[in-house]
């Protein structure tokens, strides 16, 4: 049974870093059937930073809830340790640069069949993003070339994390809106989640809530349609 | 010998479409050592509208200057219209879409080879990023995952079209400035040419100018560098 949570952000608003996250994620650990206490940090959308920095920069907050990280950059197996993860923490950053060191490790497959054998997950931002089919409604900059867009598939729909609606005046770069549209113009079969930053999908095999005191958004041919702050979402994991 | 003016964007400000471009292509076409008459216009960065919407949209610049503009989509054979164009021009849109599109129809070799030989080249937002040597700094969402990244390389710098300071106020994601110091991160030998709305960069041959009122800023390992309006940037052109 497939177990998620996919926060759109680090930082809610003004709040400190993965403040708004550590009782979601102290939440969605503690619920686990098995118990963890120890989780896999997967720090490749980092840049301009070093691995380990990042490792530490998260550290804080796993040591709050009494579990010990392991950066995946240190292991020396590093399938083995997604194999062996009790739980495996996708960090945000810049989505290219994650998703081509993740295919660069070969570890897409291992991940995918990880979490569906039932290790939780846990990603934000770019690390959310990539739980979708494709990075393809990420709003980084393409400042790597990965060899592939498509990602890890663990939920049917794309997701667009630091959903922002409008746009800054005087600019005549594209709203959030108008790129998911053109998104949508040339994948008209597709649905995307886009989250609010402080927002966050969790799922539990087939039941899917959105969580956080925004509401959310989906995009698709159809239009845009509401999804109101912590409701339920199931209908999202069924083919559509 | 190349010419080359590339164009930030379509509008600056809240002037109307192409408006503050007429004049700079009024100039840039007139100065041609062969008269032009006719241009080919490229839609492929267009979505959501026809590339026939898109054609009838551009073609009232090009009529206030007694030019006729044929689409590329409309020629029976695209690389023979190329080869035949008395100038190209690159409208704006998604550079996911033009750079995937301009791959499907095999047409990257023969842009490069046509603007060497001399044909004058006018770009603006997309069209103006595909002048570096890669996509890597283009603003746009990744829509459509086009076979490789790299781009016409008309220029030996990045380009970031609509270039703006900064970052809207209680939002998480990154400035423009954020994303280009994470593309340098990953490319440290890169250097990127910022112009923001309404600026052009034009070249002929070893000559490169800034056009427009507004400075430019130039991002390479060395840090950030002003390029004052109206200046003269050959220097850029030379391998640093």
């Amino acid at each position: 049974m497939s177990r998620l949570l996919l926060l759109s952000s680090s930082r809610s608003g003004s709040t400190g870093y993965l403040d708004h996250a550590q009782p979601l994620i102290a939440d969605f650990l503690g619920d686990n059937p098995k118990p963890v206490k120890r989780v896999l940090f997967i720090p490749f959308a980092g840049v301009g930073k070093t691995f380990d920095i990042y490792l530490e920069q998260v550290r804080p907050t796993f040591d709050a809830q009494g579990l010990e990280v392991e950066g995946i950059h240190q292991a020396a197996d590093p399938k083995a340790a997604v194999r062996d993860a009790e739980a495996i923490v996708v960090g945000g950053g810049n989505t290219f640069a994650l998703v081509k060191r993740l295919y660069d490790a070969d570890l897409l497959d291992t991940i995918r069949q990880c979490v569906a054998n039932g290790t939780p997950y846990i990603g934000w931002s770019a690390g959310s993003n990539i739980a979708g089919p494709t990075l393809c409604t990420t709003n980084d900059m393409p400042i790597v070339e990965p060899p592939s867009f498509s990602t890890l598939a663990l939920v049917p729909f794309q997701i667009n994390p630091h959903f922002i609606a409008g746009k800054p005046e005087g600019h005549n770069g594209e709203s959030r809106e108008e790129r998911l549209e053109e998104y949508l113009a040339l994948n008209p079969h597709a649905l995307v989640v886009a989250l609010r930053e402080g927002t966050a999908l969790s799922r539990e095999g087939h039941s899917l809530r959105l969580l956080g005191e925004l509401d959310g958004l989906t995009f698709s041919a159809n239009g845009q349609q509401a999804l109101a702050a912590n409701s339920r979402l199931d209908h999202l994991l069924t083919p559509y």
